[in-house]
């Protein structure tokens, strides 16, 4: 096979085999700065989210900007991708089954490893691989703030399952957490501050319920790209967990956060059957298209109207110059399942390949060692 | 990193972490002999497409299973897959840009390998590549038969770029190819046949056209899952590419063709916050939702309501027994981009895991190698 190992390396965009999935390197560290400015004048701090892009590349320039308390992940296969770069890593999902439990377990014998817990069985199972491991577990009590997805109910029914959490000594609760995910789409500003205050108030009072019940609670963890600037001025807010801000797609785009789109897919062209249409390379195994096709840049007056699993049809002005063979740049509509189709970043800066940054945590790691 | 392979491998359904992508094998055999089947009695033929698995543990059963011609592949990476399994591949695309050209005339040298056009630069290119390596390399008229995506027009247009073809010593014309893309989904049977049939005689006269003119035309090949009894018995088309009826989703189940669900993804319920709701752990990252959300299967009364990056949030009846930690089977909705978030089937005979097949093209294999 010939692949770009045995050919010369990339040095430009012209060089990659397309698709390709890019990342402007001086647009992320934008996003990142001005993110971690923002955390740095209030007593809230950022816990940037991993399951974004996956990648330990990303993660570390997210830690090295400052104002980050650690880092969040979405499974336990993160957790593990990016354990070498922090101290501190919560794991604000559900995790749930035995080896899991265990690789939790190990996790918190390397390092202060938080997770969020909304059933009886979840503290159980994880005491349980605390207890066999000599591990301490930190736990967050998930709340339900509005979402309706995981989650107890805000008040006595979360404050019940913390005194469970509070029996066990090989458990160490320390708090609560309440993802607004419904409230991070909300086109209108009035109507999201609203909602996002609406949520935070149900999770900050639980706070209150649980210290008021003589129990431990220094974290209050919630937020994403479209509410941190909400959420995380919320007083008892302690953190908050973005992780589009950092590549930002183009859904967020219409949220108006300060962020700006640092990440593309790169296609050809493969066909110009008539004038007024152009036919990609990347298609719907390259870019998601649950939040919109994705959007065209660089050619004026192009959109795309097909997306189709190989093949993005684009509709262009029959004026428009372009030829088969051109490269053109797709933004994606939304950047976390889109990076999770990719193995690699190339990171660039201008059309200048400067890197290559591995996915490391795309799809499920623990299936490619898996053998029988 | 605790992984499946320092742990017990997997030997039922139940070792499984979780999300992971399930074949289950008999399943999957009925429906390659069912297909192998309706291709051994017509004078038609069965051109597997692999780009609905990529997996060349299943484009081999295809194979062994008879009537086939050989593989066809949507990618130059898929087509390097599966070169050691088959003597004859089709690359039913268009293939653009110097280092694919350059793969392609490498396969050439290897097999027989024949590919799409649709251009001029695409002949050109092709062209300048077999020069260049000592291929031949077969090629056929990409027509738009009616979907509106790549392809030239029937008739004249064929016509002449299959004369450029022709004019070409290192390019062998092999016939033209068609593909009624639009049809595929459409629910009626007479509907489907109607648009089916009006697709065929556009290619199957074209076809004409080109023997008229003293130009060779020996592969007249189209179809797909959704048309391949229709297509495949259109007098003078020659080859059906059908790929998706091997492992069969919840969307062709639609269409009424005699396949049977062959695939999953098995998840784990890890919340069930209210009677009447559970949440898996296997999301838009483990399934497409570009065909509708999957289908939950052996559960009475449940569906999913949201299907979001890393959870199901799934409405189950009240007085459903199921708990946290219980696994859960989803039927997606759309095999070829779900199987494409995955690096390995799980291969099953009832709960029994009886082997790891890995998704050796999934994603771009390109980008897999690549360094700096």
């Amino acid at each position: 096979m010939t692949t770009s190992s045995e050919a010369s390396p990339p040095r430009t965009l012209a060089d990659l085999v397309t698709p390709a999935l890019v990342v402007d390197v001086p647009a992320l560290d934008r996003n990142i700065a001005t993110m971690a400015r923002f955390f740095a004048e209030g007593p809230c701090r950022l816990r940037p989210h991993v399951k974004a892009h996956k990648t330990p590349a990303i993660a570390k320039r997210q830690l090295a900007a400052g104002s980050c308390v650690g880092l969040t992940c979405a499974t336990v296969a993160e957790a593990e991708a990016v354990a070498s770069l922090t101290d501190d890593i919560l794991i604000a999902n559900e995790v749930i089954g035995e080896p899991k439990w265990a690789r939790v377990a190990a996790l918190a014998r390397r390092l202060r490893l938080t997770t969020a817990v909304d059933s009886r069985r979840g503290v159980e199972g994880l005491a349980a691989a605390a207890q066999a491991a000599g591990a301490r577990i930190g736990v967050l009590v998930d709340l339900d703030v509005g979402q309706g997805r995981c989650g107890v109910r805000p008040g006595e029914q979360a404050l019940s399952l913390a005194r469970l959490i509070g029996e066990l000594p090989v458990l160490e609760l320390r708090g609560v957490m309440g993802y607004e995910g419904h409230v991070q789409p909300v086109r209108e500003r009035g109507a999201r501050e609203a909602s996002a205050r609406e949520s935070m108030k149900a999770l900050v009072d639980t706070a209150g319920l649980l210290r008021g019940a003589g129990l431990a609670c220094p974290i209050v963890s919630a937020g994403g790209t479209g509410t941190y600037d909400i959420s995380g001025r919320v007083p008892g807010v302690t953190e908050i967990q973005a992780g589009s801000y950092a590549l930002m797609d183009t859904d967020y785009g219409e949220v108006g956060v300060p962020f700006v789109p640092a990440f593309f897919v790169l296609g050809t062209v493969v066909s110009r059957p008539a004038l007024d249409r152009i036919v990609l390379d990347c298609g719907h195994k390259s870019a998601t298209k649950d939040h919109g096709h994705p959007v065209v840049e660089g050619v004026a007056g192009a959109r795309v109207t097909a997306f189709n699993d190989e093949h993005a049809a684009v509709t262009v002005p029959p004026e428009c110059p372009i030829a088969i063979g051109d490269r053109v740049r797709l933004r994606p509509s939304h950047t976390d399942p889109t990076v999770n189709l990719h193995d690699v970043f190339y990171a660039v800066e201008g059309d200048r390949v400067v890197d290559v940054w591995p996915i490391v945590a795309r799809g499920y790691p623990e299936h490619r060692q898996g053998s029988l």
